[in-house]
């Protein structure tokens, strides 16, 4: 019972500092995506194929989330886009209020978009709301079409499921049509796109659909997106 | 600072409780793996085939822990094993209170070696001891090479390191001597077994080192490893 009251008094704590960085946010007329899943479902890869594909019709930035190292960000600079490294040391995933101090030193003014590449884990950053417009989760097919009922948390908060490595279902074993049932028998309202960052497959439709919601928010500047 | 001490409370309470655990193994002579991952990585793919090669020669427990579901259990029962699911709701990692908590319905007296089957998560488990005397960690290949850098915290507690989907290393462009390397330089000491669960290759050297390993620690009976 200690416990709950603790998490619940840390959780109303980020809650309220997620709603200090949307305020932030809806200022500056950022749209902001929260870009989660488990290490090595390729993140930082999506993020990359998506940044060359609309980068030159939308000021981009990148806060990047890890343990350790910047090789993340360091991989967005390379694409000419401004990145910010947090490092969480052993903390696995991204709060609130490590975006906000990140926000003291990271310029968003003028940024059309923002994503905000969280630390891998499949679990814990679904619950720490950062205060962003939209959740986008990126699934690998290799880990299994069973894993929407393991882990319902991430699945059913993501706005959007992105289905990465589907070149490599011929090999894997994986139904990628027991997969997309699982995620809709947890999220019936989730967008899902089965994309390969190694073929590029699958990405004409990720990148219509972003840009046709971007478009609509940016019309409307309001930014207000369900988080 | 607040949240630090917290932090240390938690994990202090935990130590304690993990010792009480690891006193009830040795009381019973049961020898205690805890077997770690990120989801998708194939822990209960690689516990299954493990079992099916021992199970003649040991007895046998599970202990699976789960978001939700009883999926894995339900495989453990399938192969003759007892079997005990924890389900921990939106908690990423078992700690020593839930393991504590099973043993008082879950009969490990007469067993040779109980697996606990943690979390999907390639962070959180790593710091939770739950009084185990091994920690195996498995890791897909398909998930890139780099990340015991990026994710060092786990790789660095298991003394065993199973780098599981070796098949696939042909279809994923992912160099096992890279990722062997960078294993090794968060953790100089892990034994490190490539294998996969598709082909069977690779699971007679991890077999031979465990049957040694288990050997040794039944003839002690003192059971005392690192945990």
């Amino acid at each position: 019972m200690h416990q709950v009251t603790i998490e619940t008094g840390i959780m109303e704590a980020n809650d309220h500092l997620a709603g200090h960085n949307r305020e932030l946010y809806d200022e500056y007329g950022v749209y902001v995506i929260n870009l989660m899943s488990a290490p090595g479902a390729g993140k930082t890869s999506v993020l990359e194929q998506t940044i060359t594909r609309i980068k030159d019709d939308y000021k981009l930035g990148v806060i990047e989330g890890d343990l350790m190292t910047t090789m993340d960000a360091d991989r967005m600079s390379a694409l000419g886009i401004p990145a910010y490294q947090i490092t969480t040391g052993t903390v696995c995933h991204l709060d609130a209020r490590m975006v906000h101090n990140a926000l003291h030193n990271f310029d968003i003014k003028g940024l059309d978009l923002l994503f905000i590449e969280n630390v891998g884990n499949l679990v814990c950053p679904a619950e720490f709301n950062l205060g962003e417009h939209l959740k986008v989760m990126v699934y690998s097919v290799v880990e299994g079409a069973e894993k929407p009922k393991k882990y319902p948390v991430m699945f059913h908060e993501a706005s959007v499921v992105l289905l990465n490595k589907i070149d490599l279902i011929p090999y894997a074993g994986v139904s990628l049509e027991e997969l997309r049932r699982n995620v809709y028998s947890v999220n019936p309202e989730a967008m899902i796109f089965p994309l390969s960052c190694r073929t590029g497959e699958g990405f004409d439709a990720w990148i219509d659909w972003l840009r046709t919601h971007l478009n609509a928010k940016i019309a409307g500047k309001g930014l207000v997106g369900k988080s």
